[in-house]
């Protein structure tokens, strides 16, 4: 009987993989083992025709005329209902539009509005440091004496008093992956009078989210990791349908007015999330979204959460058998519960480590000072791919290949 | 001897037009003749084949390694150098990134801050009012008492005394064309110590712009009209050189962070222009801008200005002889360098009229309650195009096809 960590156990367990189909619906480069859709997903062969089909038949064939024949004007209520689906939001409930530091800007502007007598929003420090960046920017531009209370994990609900007016936190940590636990933080918000803001770049299209099922107020998140939307491509935008007729935001522009075609000369907001609206939309980027919202809906969230799971559970049980003594340090929580989709390894090394490994194939992203971050977002991996992935960086571990000065050279980006 | 307005006299001028060749760079749909280059412009061929190939090789084939072999990371700044020559600035003054109403958000906070004791903001309020929509919110926001002094054309620079912190003014306007003095009114608000904030959505690529040359501080745009970038591809910001290391702006991102990948705790604007972004772009709708913004740059907005003059005195031309008494009232100024790439006509029936053009191939727009908008972008015209388009109107007027209940339903956009 063979190991079950041999390449043909790998294979049979994508024998038995309920979504292996999928895979074949992404462009897949050969050679490349991709272990980094938590950052910027794969393409899906239908977004690339779609990309093509939009460029070539709305735009440049009908031209203007697609406002009305290519439906340009509901793209953000029309995918954004698609993707509502997937993150336990009703019809209404979501937009797609801008950037996900954009959308943070609003909701929070909407939720502190709603709160006029608090100023304290409770945030975690540690977590993309872009959403402190939104609302340091926003507190500085209100003028009102805000304040940021950061606080870490298991110090959060401990942070969330009656001085709080809105909790802002990221679902999955885009470092560690540390999944926070939305319902328990949303509800202690919500005894306190705070509203809760929840960040979902790491966690939609990765987990099972139930913004409603939880109570959330408000949530952000983008469409480029695990919705597989393109580079760069729309983010989504969630108002509770409790508070979108008093919920208000600063960018108020023609996409977000009551009549957007009537050309008066002042600002009425929309009724219901449209007034989160401001301006024009890259199209060709926004319907690159539609095809990976598609496939999530057709997997279903359960079953990609249960693959991701497996995916990484057989990469930590093969980190465990052939690197236990190379260095790399899980910082990621024990319990695959606990976290998203990705993995996270600590290793002095870490930089020239992934060069390595990416100049092989394996694409995993490295964060200062010290994490190599692999993701698994399964509908576009095999469980051969992981295998493969460990076997490539034990060769380059053991072969001490990452030595090598070229791989200590730092890219303009990590 | 022929009559100068017959169609051969047309092809003359085509034949004798030193910008002939550039009709034959953007996809022409058969059939169609599009004087809407001011709404949405036609697609450039490179530009297709721009956004298939960061499709397909930047997304799908070399996926997150694109941020560096791509340059994803400089194209806001690339872009931006890029543009700055058809506009009067220089290099590093000019960034694309979001909408054209984000980044009036933007400068009109940044103004606003330069200017901490002053409480009026002049505006046209006939033009764009999205723009109007995007300060009114901003103010809101604010809370400080900031209020916008509406005035019209000629009692635009009466509006200008001390009290004023920023003007901010569409160039040309969206509806009648009219050309503002850029020059002259930014003079105006410099002598009341006021900051000039100019909109370009209707003269970027249509018209000389000289902004540096004029003084002005800060000016944005889209890159969808003139620039033929593509639906919503994103849109310009200019800050003058003056201005950057004081200019502020409340979507701070990671984007306009000094140190963008040290994923610092605390926002720290990066020196210069960058600090004006936020956060991940769209990358496949900002690739499509290049082709159209290096065709401008090849043509030269002075030859640009010069055909576009001469097509529109040969549609204003036609159409006094052909459609004098058919109830057209010309509503952009008389004097064609008083007005921006397009002319505007009430019509009573304006409606139906364009309605019926635009199924007879000729595409222009409609601007409630009664304005015919047609677009004279000369790259992609030629001199018989218009005169086919008059003649196609003439037929629909003086058959009155255009009565024709079909013609009167009204489209979800118009």
């Amino acid at each position: 009987m063979s190991s079950p960590l041999d390449r043909a156990a790998a294979e049979a367990l994508d024998a038995a993989d309920p979504l292996a189909a999928f895979v074949d619906e992404f462009e897949r480069p050969a050679g490349v083992i991709y272990l980094n859709g938590n950052s910027l997903g794969p393409a899906p062969k239908a977004a690339l025709t779609r990309v093509a089909e939009a460029a070539r038949q709305e735009w440049a064939t009908d031209l203007i005329t697609s406002w009305n024949k290519a439906g340009w004007f509901d793209l953000p209520y029309r995918l954004g209902d698609r993707l509502a689906g997937l993150i336990g939001a009703g019809p209404g409930e979501v937009v797609l539009t801008d950037g996900t530091g954009l959308n943070l800007y609003r909701v929070v502007s909407a939720a502190l509005a709603l709160r006029p007598d608090r100023r304290v929003i409770v945030m975690e420090g540690s977590n993309f440091p872009t959403n402190n960046y939104v609302v340091q920017g926003l507190v500085q531009s209100l003028g009102q004496g805000h304040q940021i209370r950061f606080a870490e994990l298991d110090d959060l609900a401990a942070a969330i008093d009656d001085d709080v007016a809105a909790v802002v936190l990221t679902h999955a940590h885009y470092k560690s992956a540390h999944v926070l636990n939305m319902t328990g933080l949303t509800a202690k918000a919500h005894a306190h009078g705070a509203l809760a803001i929840w960040d979902l770049c790491h966690s939609a299209g990765a987990l099972e989210v139930d913004l409603n099922g939880c109570d959330a107020d408000f949530a952000v998140g983008c469409t480029y990791k695990y919705l597989n939307g393109g580079p760069g491509s729309p983010a989504f935008l969630f108002v509770a349908t409790r508070h979108q007729a008093t919920a208000t935001q600063p960018m108020t522009g023609w996409w977000g007015h009551d009549a957007p075609f009537a050309f008066e000369r002042d600002y009425r907001p929309a009724t219901g999330i449209g007034r989160m609206l401001t301006g024009t939309q890259p199209i060709l980027s926004l319907v690159a979204t539609e095809a990976g919202i598609d496939m999530i809906a057709r997997a279903g969230t359960g079953a990609i959460r249960a693959k991701s799971l497996a995916l990484g559970q057989l990469f930590q049980s093969l980190m465990g058998e052939r690197l236990s003594d190379a260095g790399f340090i899980l910082t990621s929580p024990a319990h695959p519960n606990d976290r998203g989709g990705h993995i996270a390894f600590d290793h002095a090394s870490g930089y020239p480590i992934m060069k390595a490994l990416i100049a092989r194939g394996v694409i995993g992203d490295f964060r200062a000072p010290a994490t190599l971050r692999f993701g698994f977002a399964p509908l576009h991996l095999r469980f051969v791919d992981v295998w493969d992935a460990v076997d490539r960086l034990a060769g380059i571990i053991h072969q001490g290949v990452w030595r090598d000065p070229a791989y200590a050279a730092v890219d303009a980006v990590t």
